[in-house]
């Protein structure tokens, strides 16, 4: 709850965008997994900014450091304890917004909820806070892949450019050919060009990530509230900006029949398996063995330079226009969070279903 | 976790679809509010099958028996313990199901997980665990209507048939003047059609419940992981035959352009309220003020009587043919369930945001 | 929290002391285990009153039935929900104390929390709430002992009877013995004797609980805050009347040297054992292999015939007569409560550790 | 669970004592609370080594770092998070007992539940993890001050000196006056002068800290299994080296008659209050707005210079003598420990009671 999440594998998450750092400590993470800082950084470098034309042009130089947790390279089962400090900080360019609510942001909300907010870039309201996430969902994901669990999310839609369904990616590289994290360079270049004219026309365009997990045993999840889709879906809705969870055939399969949704079962090589795949790998709450995707809709940025109408906090109309660095659309950034998501949730359920045993004995 | 949802308002379920009840207990209600038991019942008769032509013919009288919690009218502050006894009662329709797996169903995940199931009628993974849920909503139904916050759910989508977006439901009485719980006649008569052809074909549909929520306070909510949205989404995922959560503009917002979507602020009597309403009444996680409005979407019934390909326990092909009676489209006893879990939800948050104290100090 | 303990092996505790029944549900048992109903109503009788001449001469005739969660004998790995009806209710026994809050019982804590309170026989505060516990507790027995772990309570203090520390008892039969459940005749002689008495004055006597567990495996508990020792403590203090908790040399250590408590390893058997067992079985937090042993105090029971100085709702001050039925010691009924809140913590710990999967694949 | 603690105000600990820091993340802390560092660094200092000649003289330069959560001197009601490097490491005094268990101390049951050991100094089974308690502690302390709730902690047993219980110190300015924290000169002299003594003689002793907490409202605490003292317990048996918990009368309750325990009720200035306390402030689970007053139990330090017995990793006797720094007796240190515990336990009831909303709505 709150600014933790998870059950067995959780991350308490903290930090504001332009305080001290932003950080989290992981509990719960199996004893004895030998972990690369260095890959954790890599992670964290793909969410950064800067990256390329497309994404906000802030310079974050997000350097990770391990407080705790890590013997000899090993975790030790107990709490990993890690942050990024901020560096590329200019709360000035914030000041302006002290006293209006952007329309949109969680200003108002928060300052409702709170009676107080950090103004200083959307403070804890920021994306900054998805850092901590994607630290922590990259440790899950060496623990998984030593379980031989793979997870990747790809750009889907960006605007009314669609990737089409057959292209699906093989690979974490494949995906990140391009700067919109599309694997499909036709599309990735159409999205692309979409994202620049929105960034020259000073408004922003939402879009979906797709993601896609395979090597999952059978028996994750629980059967009556805590199913498998039920706590992806949690950990998805609490990602920045999305507005919308789908998996198996999602949204499609209200236009479809029993007949053609039902996944007939099929013994092969020894295993119970189906014969298509349209429940999406799960089945009553519990993963069956196929594949997992689900699809994850993101709202536009509600950072634009357009000039917009708001209310400051004492109730006067005023029109705000916002200056600075902002990204013109959040979901090739949204990429890795959404894997980070995914693989914290997956681990979760292994550990919960006693698959990886924290106990040597 | 398992089979408990909610933080401070919890519903522990109970119950086999073919055992002795089905039930639950709610931890956490406030103390001294008049509970009607009627109401209670009433709401469970809106769930139960044999309502009309289009649902299943089962003649489920559910009587519900409260066991603890209350006294003289009032609640204690103590759990509200309450079952209904299962009656109708044939576990001989499904001994032919014992040992073959139904598509898509939850037969074999759960047998996998547990190395045991209760073959009984689907045994706990049949959607009658929905009367604990639908109890345990009303209870809090009954709560959130005493600060003046509504909840009303109606079939939006069934198969192809899609009501406009325009026809909005004034009141659960608006949506039970139809058997499909849709509340635009011309469309629910499109909508019993369909589900009448399904049901002759021995084949099924699915389709979309909308909930609209009003008179919701501004600050409920947290701002990371336990965001508004996010606990509704778990909440609606954890319903049977879910496939798909949005809320806002949802999945549509992908399309969208941010000076399109933001909602412009506007100071109306004396209040923050927002010119228009694309975020759905939730802004960084946090509820607004306005209404909160999203939809689910359900896959079509997995039981059809169609003869369907499947696979026995001991991995021998078999062809399955359904008797029995079953709904040809979940989705208009869907909508109470949906409701209920709403209802669950929103109450929870209040109490955490404490604005409703249990203590008379 | 609240009406819920545990965090993988959960009992959920409804009922009030003379409202229609008292019951639990308890989640998270491991499936495919035979579980004895008979056995489970054993329990229950060793804690019903009216056994013999020393505790209160109501007559609850017990019968416990169970709801949910059992298949062919067999638990499923689904909640197992069940309950006893209240019978030999006299509520207007009670009506008298209405209005007046008896002295150090929970009347007017509880009616000061929550504004009402169901003043029949204390309702919800009345220890027949310990039916629930003595039920989960006896769940849990049943699958400790498949993994050879046996808990042993007993009586081995009442007022200033105090049983020399050599008697140990063998097993739950060797405490049976004595009405008192002290498993040393000639102590157990004594304190009747100083309970009789009580009773013929009108007035009530404290005591002690010892409870040993043996059979436990290396590793249980977790080392920070959730130690094997805070668990038990935390379940411990849970029970009415309890006002202390000690394991090990407990108290007792505040006066010892470290060159006298510090147990030295020994290799014994290719097993690493300690020669002494100062520590009580637990070291860091966690199970060490060693016998775990500890105490628990209670104090004499609030209920007296003698008349005493209290106040009423409305500031009156008031002189009390208790009439009715009650215990003059609640200790030998103490003791299979504090083995069943024992043995939910095992078992829970058990889980946590991966000790015991409720997965088959 | 696990390095988790609380439910509403909840801290997060991590670090090991010779590993990078020690620190902790708040999460659910009140916001718009006026926080002072400096007192927060105060209460550091007062936990740590070398400022005596009686506690160990390791020189932890215990500078406290926040990381977040604090804007313009203010909580947000976001996540405090917080550390302190270690400094003083001398990870080589250690290296020696890489391989071998010491008697009594976490080693052994780490290593075999977690297969990996931080042999550094004690690693995270240090009682340097404390660090993060006593800033968390003293996070909620600052909070409950404000409503007139005070917490003190003193030393009231070292062996066999006892503080007679006739002195009970007015304030924490009262204990900090003797370096062994008793509030009465004369006992406080003979208990550094026992631990002198066992100082000198390579020993160890053990001892009891009792702790009053004044000021509670009536109301706080959950009736069953969250009482106020199990919560109490739980945090207090979390403690290192603890091993005993009694609440008001405690095991003497176990002598005591009905009679002489029960606390008569008396309306005094135009509030319920007792006319004794020997129920320790707490009825049903719930305070009564009387003192809270308890004590724990703690051992004798497992370090000792004395030569022991022991076995080391690979199943071989050998005689252990360990050199450095350690305290004599861990009571005086504890003290701040128990407030620490005492105050978060506290606070959390009170925001679960609602007296503390964290909305300004």
């Amino acid at each position: 709850m709150m600014n933790t999440i998870g059950r067995l594998f959780r991350l308490t998450s903290f930090g504001e965008s332009h305080g001290v750092a932003v950080g989290g400590v992981v509990d719960g993470c199996p004893a004895g997994i030998v972990l690369s800082v260095e890959e954790l950084q890599g992670e964290l470098d793909r969410r950064r900014p800067g990256q390329s034309p497309l994404v906000s042009g802030r310079k974050e130089t997000d350097r990770l450091e391990v407080l705790s947790g890590i013997f000899e390279g090993k975790t030790t089962g107990m709490p990993i304890a890690f942050m990024v400090r901020n560096r590329d900080c200019r709360p000035e360019d914030y000041e302006a917004l002290k006293d209006v609510f952007r329309p949109s942001h969680a200003d108002f909300t928060w300052e409702s909820k709170y009676g107080i907010r950090d103004w200083r870039g959307g403070g804890r309201s920021s994306a900054r806070e998805h850092v901590a996430r994607v630290v922590a969902g990259g440790i899950a994901r060496q623990v998984l892949q030593r379980q031989g669990i793979r997870i990747v999310a790809y750009t889907s839609q960006v605007g009314n450019v669609v990737l089409p369904e057959e292209y699906v990616p093989d690979s974490v590289m494949d995906v990140e050919k391009s700067a919109v994290r599309c694997p499909h360079s036709r599309t990735a270049d159409k999205m692309e060009k979409l994202i620049t004219e929105m960034q020259q026309a000073g408004d922003s365009v939402g879009g979906v990530v797709s993601c896609r997990i395979t090597g999952l045993p059978v028996g994750l999840g629980e059967p009556v509230f805590d199913r498998f889709q039920a706590r992806l879906a949690y950990a998805m809705m609490g990602i920045n900006a999305a507005k919308g969870f789908e998996y198996g055939e999602g949204f499609h399969a209200a236009e479809m029949r029993g007949s053609g949704h039902n996944d007939a079962f099929a013994w092969k090589e020894g295993k119970m398996r189906t014969a298509t795949n349209h429940s999406g790998g799960i089945q009553g709450g519990i993963t069956n063995g196929e594949e997992v995707y689900f699809r994850v809709a993101f709202k536009p940025v509600s950072s634009i330079r357009l000039p917009q109408d708001t209310v400051t906090r004492d109730g006067k109309t005023t029109t705000l226009e916002v200056k600075g660095r902002h990204d013109a659309c959040v979901v090739p950034r949204a990429v890795p969070v959404v894997e980070a998501m995914a693989a914290m949730t997956v681990l979760d359920f292994l550990l919960e279903a006693g698959k990886y045993g924290n106990l040597t004995f």
